[in-house]
């Protein structure tokens, strides 16, 4: 049997690289020819991935071969996709990449074949977009498998997770969700097998508003104890315990999951008219967003006490990743402070240790080490420090 | 030294027990005659509670002395306020009980003395109102120490939680702290001096903040779960890890403390003109007291599948406590949920296994053995069942 994994990035290289290392033939589709190559010369084009330099060197061109020609997975009888999925600035899913893959996928699908899709989704996807993208470009009605499990890499940890975490798979279908178990638990630590699709979808989403909800929560008690003069972070160190987890708080959620995720929820209960069921996850959602505004504010308050014009003094916005020690910008928060404040005319410095200034200044950003700034503000522990 | 315990209820009697148990002579302040004279022959008033028995009938009399009479405690050094706060329906904490507490305190208290509050108060309570009440019926002006630190009791399990649970403790000022720190350690299994009085407040209140917002979160999760057929309790059963805490559904949240608690940072908040520092809490608060009318909503779809009219069908409301095997209905959703069915007009019986026929008929509602009901609907499991 051989194993088809479509998307060769982040979350689809450690995993291709983890069947192959089970014994599997595997297929791997990527839209980028360069990273093609690099993987069948065994070159690992993620080096920050824990573990995956010796898996690629020792699968890549050979157990594990990358592709970016569709034909060259005819043979495989189970094709995984693991593209990526990103929303607009209106909150709305953008499907075109998984939509294309999908249509690609339909072209070389046989009957009995198995498609897992391991992409977060809007819950119902799989059951409804995926399945008709892959059938409208086959000969199929139905005479395939399809289930859904979502990954749950963690940029750095991907491999260790898949081998340890638990992880969920769901068919459209009970058959689908058997067949799909029956081969996943070859390759995937813990697996467990749900209810169906849905159930692995909405699994995966509701991860993700626990953690945008909690963080919101630590963002709001964070205000009020400023605001009455009590040092959050102690409180928090006494307030938790087993049964109590209250989060660290910051400028925002960050990344391509957490502040996406609810969304899918919001944006499936308004179709449905069902406005008031995602009160809670539409708040939380606008107040981590405006905690860039809320820090932006303390920051200029900060500046205020000093004795020369806003705009002479250098501010050093330090760490602009979404988060500490990742080198990712998406929907970063700390960057878009650091742009915000530069849209309000002041003397914006960045530094980031994962950025050399090159990297910084074509962001359009000033670069700066931060003890050459007047005033600092760390993203991560979320504090001022005035320099001179 | 002789310790005074003002308030001898669920929470107070149970600290005052382990007080005496530890070797101290305890004088028990509590405006119940005959609660008192019932301590003093060795009769535990609160049975349910697990491991009073034994202490009441060591101490009652002998080292714990019950008393209505302030002036009974004039030898005492030490006092411990842990009365009840109540809040009434605009959410603003009624302070009756506890200020008469304190201004009766005053008249007694000597310089040099500590009180230590433990009723869970809103944040800069102590230093504030405590402070002056104590002071403006004594001759003391600053002249005793005075701390905070919050009760941690859970209704059957008090005692141990006593010797066991952290617990904090903080003062108005330091020497305040360290000298409530040295006094309480002798009778407390894991105390921690904290910053001041208001961190040990706020430490208390961002717990049951987090509870609220969290079962608010796992209900409107539950209602998107059911909104799209996806079985919740088995999705939150997969979700939940080392970093995922989704709570479970009810039908909203009760009793003295959960509830209450989010109006101390919402009312304070108001005060001081930040309304949008409690958006997070006040949603919270309003989706969960909402859950009464989505339940019945759920109830009376159920009822027009009946081939009767809706007022001939015998709904029973199973579990009317606030929590499961408490015998305690203060802001009981699940009272409130067969309420609010009965003044529609509807059928609605009563059956909890804590009450007798009795005493639901004392509660203007109507008992019903849930064999003989046509619709049940279980508040604890959420579950609605068709028995005829």
């Amino acid at each position: 049997m051989k194993i088809c994994v479509i998307g060769l990035g982040k979350a689809g290289l450690p995993l291709a690289s983890v069947i192959a290392d089970s014994g599997f033939d595997v297929v791997g589709v990527d839209v980028d020819k360069n990273k093609c190559e690099m993987i069948n010369k065994g070159i690992n084009p993620i080096p920050e991935e824990l573990g995956l330099d010796e898996l690629i060197s020792k699968h890549g061109g050979k157990k594990l071969k990358a592709t970016w020609d569709y034909n060259k997975a005819k043979d495989c009888s189970v094709f995984i996709v693991i593209v990526p999925l990103y929303i607009d600035e209106n909150h709305i899913p953008d499907f075109s990449i998984l939509e294309s893959a999908c249509r690609s996928l339909g072209k070389i699908i046989k009957k009995g074949d198995l498609v897992v899709v391991e992409t977060t989704l809007p819950p119902l996807t799989t059951e409804t977009l995926i399945k008709n993208w892959i059938e409208e470009k086959s000969n199929l009605n139905g005479d395939f498998y399809l289930a859904y499990s979502p990954e749950r890499i963690m940029t750095g940890y991907s491999i260790s997770r898949l081998k340890e975490f638990p992880k969920v798979i769901g068919g459209v279908d009970k058959e689908g969700g058997q067949r799909a178990y029956e081969i996943y638990k070859n390759f995937i630590g813990e697996l467990s097998l749900v209810s169906n699709a849905r159930t692995a979808e909405f699994i995966k989403v509701i991860e993700g508003c626990y953690r945008d909800v909690n963080v919101a929560l630590a963002n709001e008690l964070h205000k009020i104890a400023n605001e009455i003069g009590v040092d959050f972070y102690k409180a928090r160190g006494y307030a938790n315990h087993e049964y109590c987890h209250i989060h660290l708080p910051s400028t925002g959620v960050g990344g391509h999951c957490i502040p996406v995720y609810p969304w899918f929820l919001i944006n499936e209960m308004e179709k449905r008219g069902k406005f008031d069921y995602t009160r809670l996850l539409r708040i939380a959602r606008e107040l981590n967003d405006g905690m860039v505004e809320y820090w932006a504010e303390k920051i200029v308050k900060k500046c205020l006490e000093y004795n020369k014009p806003l705009n002479e003094i250098k501010i050093c916005i330090k760490g602009i990743t979404f988060r500490r020690g990742v080198k990712e910008l998406y929907h970063s928060r700390n960057l878009a402070l650091a742009k915000f404040l530069a849209e309000k005319g002041l003397n914006v410095y960045v530094y980031d240790e994962m950025f050399t200034k090159e990297e910084i200044e074509k962001l359009g950003l000033k670069w700066i080490e931060s003890k050459d700034a007047d005033l600092i503000f760390d993203c991560f522990s979320l504090r001022l420090i005035v320099v001179s």
